[in-house]
């Protein structure tokens, strides 16, 4: 890459620059080889004017439609209930050849909601990707620019798409420091069901048991949160939006995750409750060994 | 405490020089305001030969009743299913007036195991303290003299047990650097249900929910885990002996608090299922709002 003189893309539009929309147009600051024109849109009045006060973008558009005309990459940052909305403003002014991208971390329904879309307009490439980085924070202050540095982004683009397409978003990605792989949207909502959706809902769920207990223990679960209910919190710390929306688009996956894990779960109690010492150990060993593999894996 | 020219302790005995053991000897070695003379014992001759090495105690000795002879404190600190063992060795040799503490992270069976030793050796006051603070590791090389700083440390001592022995140990726990409370055992053993056993039983669970995954998926969650996957199996990497220990031993508690987390994750699933918006929000801003209550406590 280091001898590219043309930017990647000329014109790279975010709209929605929260945590993930943000820290694209920071590394994109930092590295003019990723677009000559750096445009953020966004509905809110008060994101406009804090990401114009932050400096991390050329250009702020109010209008979708209007940040998209002269676009050779739009990426779509908003919760994924509301993609396909905006995927349908943007597409009908967006240049022939030009390619629409999004960051949902659900892929399926998002899929759904764009095929009329992407049948009527054939000439625009959709690259869906999923970068696997967020912290607990949310909103354009949120965003720096080392955000996926190491971390994968998954690409799931529909059968068809342009390749030329495919190798400009995995590009850019690979400028944003990640690690890029190829999946079906089935497959990719299927892993993010268990490695992701399924850790939130439970620590949202610890959360509301802990504060439904009688007033003298909660004050003290407060008081003496060890490092077993503070790590369950940070998780839990993420925009109720973004996360409605994710539990309700992959609920299929999901669900069948949270049965296997209730049951087993349930197995867990019942051999503390019957004292089965070599199932209590067999499990917390088997925890051990996937924790070796993550780090072996350099994920952790 | 500037001003103290005598130890708090002539000599105090670590039995168990492991993660906290190790911690509290380092701690001693920094500030000899703590004990003028510091001995680690321990039945693993790898233990005690790492212990030597590491130079964190000024004697190591083999046999627990050798080593609690001359102490003014001995503080037990094995996995919970060992305390009253390792008390019954060193209760018949201790001084007149020494204090005894373990450090387990139950207290309801160990007092009640320790009960006939308490109704035969009266003069010896018995402290339990349970400092709140842990790492993903163990044995000597995981200890390090800051890990009590700003952590609590909750104090158990049965009714009766001598004011001035409940002031030294308070004393020594200020002087690791924690903040320390007093309150029933059964009290204790519901608070650390809900805020460290049952988060520590979720993590190990949803390891092995994982590892029975078909093998394609199995290997990309290694892949791909992302931030929500990786804090549970860092929660998930601790020792299984003291696991085992822990979740026997608080059996009722624990097994209350998952019953009641199981029922609210399976509310949480209904309304994903049913689309019920209301509730999904509802319990994700529960989760937020105690996480901010954390960050107000100073312990995030």
């Amino acid at each position: 890459m280091t001898d590219q003189t043309v930017p990647l893309f000329d014109t790279l539009v975010i709209i929605g620059p929260g945590l993930i929309g943000s820290s694209i147009l920071r590394r994109g600051m930092d590295d003019r080889r990723i677009a000559r024109r750096l445009v953020a849109c966004d509905i809110s009045p008060e994101v406009r004017a804090r990401v114009a006060e932050l400096g991390i973008a050329d250009v702020v558009e109010t209008d979708p439609a209007t940040a998209a005309r002269d676009a050779d990459c739009v990426i779509i940052c908003v919760p994924v209930g509301a993609i396909a909305m905006v995927a349908a403003q943007v597409m009908p002014v967006m240049k022939k050849g030009a390619i629409l991208s999004e960051v949902g971390s659900v892929k399926v329904t998002v899929m759904e909601a764009m095929q009329p879309l992407l049948a009527r307009y054939p000439d625009i490439a959709f690259v869906p990707a999923h970068p696997m980085a967020g912290t607990e924070f949310s909103g354009p202050d949120a965003g720096f620019a080392t955000l996926f540095e190491d971390r994968w982004c998954l690409l799931t683009p529909p059968e068809h798409t342009p390749e030329p397409a495919i190798t400009r978003i995995t590009a850019l990605w690979k400028m944003m420091g990640a690690r890029v792989r190829c999946m079906s949207v089935d497959h990719h909502d299927r892993v993010c069901a268990i490695v992701s959706h399924l850790p939130h809902l439970l620590a949202f769920t610890i959360c509301g048991t802990a504060d439904d207990l009688a007033d003298e223990t909660r004050s003290e679960v407060l008081d003496f949160a060890a490092s077993g209910f503070r790590d369950f919190t940070r998780i839990a710390a993420s925009d109720p939006t973004m996360w409605r929306d994710i539990f309700l688009n992959n609920r299929e996956a999901l669900l069948d995750m949270l049965d296997r894990f209730i049951a087993d779960a349930q197995e867990m109690g019942n051999a503390i409750r019957t004292g089965n010492e070599d199932v209590i150990v067999s499990r917390i060993q088997r925890g051990r060994a996937i924790r070796r593999s993550l780090i072996e894996n350099r994920q952790a």
